[in-house]
């Protein structure tokens, strides 16, 4: 199988510098990084087995086998570095016979969303082997997007901006939460994107209070906040935006708190810059938010990674103190929620990290706006 | 929180019978199962730790606080055996909160889709623990369906048929199998299915013939063969079916292709019952297919159980030699695929066993149909 061979060197790179020999790739997501193919194996093993040695393996289910595999295999008389395909059948022990490739003298890292049963069965097999979580191998070189990349992700936001536009009619519509969803996916699939990044976020008023609230029967009523949080896949690389709407009129106390999550916002994107530690974008937003006596309102963390998966390792949290670098990509996405009033706010942008500060990826206007 | 009573019981029942004091179920399906609450907690850790001394405890971020969670966690003092909620926050180590509860002394039942690196983590800091894959435990449970559930799995797959019937009339319409993947999703919304159980197959002739096709911009042709394999969620059960359709005629190799896979079926069905073992339905299937010469070309196993997820564990396969149970539910679908000839059969059904042998779940018919 052939592997993108500047992001294959810059992931082996990055197992010499942290002295691992051996490690996993099963992540979908990545294994689709490296290899330019993406499998769903469901309940079945997967494992890109990497070694510094060159002597790459993926194992994989004979179901997901294609036509061009032969010829990949064939390629790899070449050489430079591809991964030798290992099929196995239903029925065979998957596990056993990636344990084949383990060198027993030398810890074994492994891919952290990879499920435990396929650990614990491997730490059965290898009982000398240590093993650790190494998926910072592929995070660290996954969260700094290359030039191609980049351009995918701009262009999965412009079209999330266009998804946005043409929901913004159906909002005050007299839908409920679920029909509005609905439409999300309706309008994603109309723009030829490949499906939601995640189940899109339409809350009305007290739902909107509630940050992770699933869409329900509710209708909009007169002076209802909206939060739209909605994403999709666009050439396997995901967009995320949120923005807040009111319905017919805004109250004096949302226009406030709409008002202070705007400038939290802002004030993100202003930290967001190579130098600054991904903590400081979300003290930046915080620290304003708190100053404003809304702090223990804002309980998430200011925002995320983005790529090829939606939430992406490298948080903007209060904990991360990682140095921003140039290729990142991240949520900034301050809100407030007051449940007692039934008001919530969240405004997302996503930014791209440029040499001296950051691209914004999203352009639908963030004003106050009352539809 | 509050658990179905019955169902932990059995949990706790089997736990006992295999010795483990104590478990995480961390599975959003089985999680359902026992608290009817679904969370998809992304990257998020969530663990119900159940303990057979009765201390439940569920450990889950409070971005996934409820209203309801207050009055649940007053019902909780009535003692019966809920679990007690610990949430955390984003920024926490959600993992070392956990190894507080984790008793010393015991081997530490883990489920097998947690993701590793939550495992790793947990054996850091539980040094003296053994961990042991205990999923077999939620599986036994589940396996056997409840009658609510075997209700549930009959509307389901009520709601397939009726998918079938309304997208025949769109198969020959000259649609690309994307298009048409498209049309299944919009007919289940309109049935008020919650989403699709697994990725529609819609595959015209060359991706017919591979059983792991996705769709792409292929239209189809005269003579081509159709597989359809869909299913969606109806009240968080799943439902799966494969019908194979043919454009316009089909050749006498198809039409052999169709009535051995289809005895295939039919034999595979008659060995669903009790007291059988899982692998005398996949004989059945696959001992008709042998004898007619195809068996190289009936390259999976012939089935999987079904319930809350699309593939749950015990799949209908030559391995698989558990005996069969009332209650059970899985799938029947045999099939033949000749790349060569751009030629692919599957029919399956879903059976629900029965005392005495098993209820066919599906009513679209399948006698070979020319459209």
């Amino acid at each position: 199988m052939d592997m993108n061979k500047d992001r294959l060197n810059r992931v082996l790179g990055a197992m010499k510098g942290r002295k691992i020999g051996q490690m996993l790739v099963s992540d979908p997501a990545a294994v689709y990084y490296l290899t330019g193919r993406r499998i769903q194996p469901g309940e079945r093993m997967q494992a890109l087995y990497l070694n510094v040695n060159g002597a790459h393996r993926w194992i994989l289910n004979e179901l997901f086998r294609k036509d061009e595999d032969a010829a990949a295999s064939a390629a790899r008389r070449d050489g430079w570095g591809g991964a030798e395909m290992v099929w196995y059948r239903d029925g065979e022990d998957a596990v056993e016979i990636l344990s084949r490739y383990v060198e027993k003298d030398t810890a074994m890292g492994i891919d952290r969303t990879w499920p435990s049963g396929f650990l614990l069965r491997l730490q059965e097999l290898c009982r000398d082997n240590a093993f650790v979580d190494a998926s910072g191998i592929m995070d660290d070189v996954r969260m700094v997007k290359d030039r191609a990349e980049q351009e995918f992700m701009r262009r999965s936001s412009e079209l999330n901006d266009r998804a946005m536009e043409r929901l913004v009619p159906w909002i005050a519509g007299g839908l409920t939460e679920r029909e509005l969803a609905a439409k999300v996916y309706e309008i994603y699939r109309q723009l030829g994107c490949e499906g939601v990044s995640f189940e899109p976020v339409v809350a009305f008023g007290r739902g909107a209070a509630l940050p992770h609230h699933a869409p329900d029967d509710t209708r909009g009523k007169r002076g209802d906040c909206v939060v739209i949080d909605i994403g999709a896949y666009k050439d396997s690389y995901a967009s995320d935006m949120t923005r807040t709407f009111f319905l017919g009129e805004a109250s004096e106390d949302a226009q406030e708190i709409y008002r202070i999550v705007l400038e939290a916002n802002r004030r993100g994107i202003l930290a967001a810059k190579p130098g600054n530690r991904m903590c400081d974008v979300d003290r930046a937003a915080r620290d304003y938010i708190e100053e404003k006596g809304y702090g223990a309102y804002f309980t998430h963390r200011t925002g995320h990674s983005i790529g090829l998966e939606d939430h992406e390792a490298g948080d903007v949290s209060s904990v991360n103190r990682e140095v921003i670098r140039p290729g990142q990509c991240f949520s900034v996405e301050p809100g407030i929620y007051i449940p007692e009033k039934n008001l919530g706010v969240r405004i997302e942008d996503l930014v791209l990290i440029t040499e001296d500060g950051c691209e914004v990826l999203n352009h639908f206007p963030k004003e106050l706006t009352v539809i």
